[in-house]
């Protein structure tokens, strides 16, 4: 939301009033939307057909057009250069674009001038959100170690900065669907540049750090929010005894198993 | 949590050193064993056998002693006597008691210094958490309309106040499960002489405003809490159009379908 909002204030008049653009499974889609209706301006949302209902139903919900494409990333892709080339509206790619990550660099800024932290993990997929929060943690608080939580089946990123090149995540195997993207090249370069360790967690872990959430703080997250508690748990060495931040966003979960 | 806080603080430093003890399926429970823990003061929860496994957890968790009675309330209330007969705690009422309401007035207080509000709704089981609102509202806003909200299968307040007499609630059959209890003599008179009205509502209702809260506000709330929000979807002539408070308390669900 952070991301999506301030990247739409970052436009143009005369871009803004043509319109913006996305392909998203999922939250970004929703955050483009929601910041897109509340400023008055047109969302255009590509979205696989796989995408969970919820989802769906939420991005419309918000006022913004919907178009379906095949599941694989090309056919997402496609999809939106088609669009973009019979409209005006400008591409907002969901977390390789600066002005994506500096809104949300915001949540981590807004967690230091509350606290004094000697660690921050922010989840890792695209790398946008691990993005802003070590740019943030960078230049308000240099002593602070960040790191990213990944997911053991969608490891593409610890690969990438393991290798020092971008490996794209090609059959990523995991319930964080947040998190199954490959990095782009704005968010290599931060994250190459800025992170202590990317730490990789199972789905298992991630399922049981997602129900002590829930149970406990009493706020609904997805897998791939939770996936931070399950890396601070997996790996107490690291962290006991220190003050650690975790980056939590997003709480899309089908709740039909529920009710 | 309110009431319970309020309750121990109330005491004097010789009742608080011999500790207290209520009895409780649930929530209250847990709220007076992380209280006392919290004072450091020895907490003892008496809770029917059959309680839901997650309140049983929290409440040794917090460092109670439990003590299993049988399900019925003469059970719970007999265990209960037969424990103060042999120790000095005293004890504590989940709701039917002075201090423990004006603990829970807290929350409209602070509810109604951040806004002004035209109504406010609060769950209706024993009275504790009602009690508290009316006079809160009474004395900080006396023209905000205070509405109890209680299950269709539980009705034994809105039978009460009708006829002007205590109705035991006898054989409730409602899932909130915080909201079964009868009224006692010091919510009845409270709720006799300031409630707007008591409004009914079905399980149904209550899942489906329950369900709406999750996918939404991203918050785990019980039926128990859920029904605040089912009672004004199912009355919108009654809040059209006015600035509405709802009262919202505990989170306690199992989770098991869930995951």
């Amino acid at each position: 939301m952070r991301g999506a909002m301030h990247k739409i204030l970052s436009l143009s008049k005369e871009e803004q009033e043509n319109g913006i653009a996305t392909h998203s499974s999922g939250n970004f889609g929703q955050a483009l939307a929601l910041s897109a209706r509340m400023l008055g301006i047109k969302a255009t949302i590509v979205m696989p057909e796989n995408s969970p209902q919820v989802k769906k139903n939420a991005v419309a919900a918000y006022g913004a057009r919907i178009i379906e494409s095949g599941n694989s990333p090309q056919s997402r892709e496609d999809t939106l250069a088609n669009f973009l080339k019979k409209s005006h509206a400008t591409e907002c790619h969901p977390y390789n674009d600066k002005q994506v990550i500096l809104g949300n660099s915001t949540a981590t800024q807004e967690l230091l001038e509350e606290y004094d932290l000697d660690d921050i993990v922010a989840p890792l997929g695209g790398g946008g959100l691990l993005s802003g929060t070590l740019l943030a943690a960078h230049y308000l608080s240099p002593q602070t170690k960040v790191y990213g939580a990944e997911p053991q089946g969608a490891n593409d990123a610890f690969r990438s900065i393991r290798d020092g090149k971008i490996h794209p995540s090609l059959q990523p195997d995991t319930i964080a669907d947040g998190l199954r993207t490959s990095l782009g090249n704005e968010t290599y370069a931060v994250i190459k540049e800025h992170v202590t360790e990317i730490l990789l967690v199972n789905d298992k872990e991630i399922l049981s750090a997602m129900k002590l959430i829930w149970e406990r703080m009493k706020i609904i997250v997805e897998p791939s929010s939770a996936i931070t508690l399950a890396s601070v748990l997996k790996n107490k060495a690291y962290f006991e005894g220190r003050k650690v931040g975790l980056i939590i966003s997003g709480g899309n979960v089908d709740l039909k198993h529920c009710f």
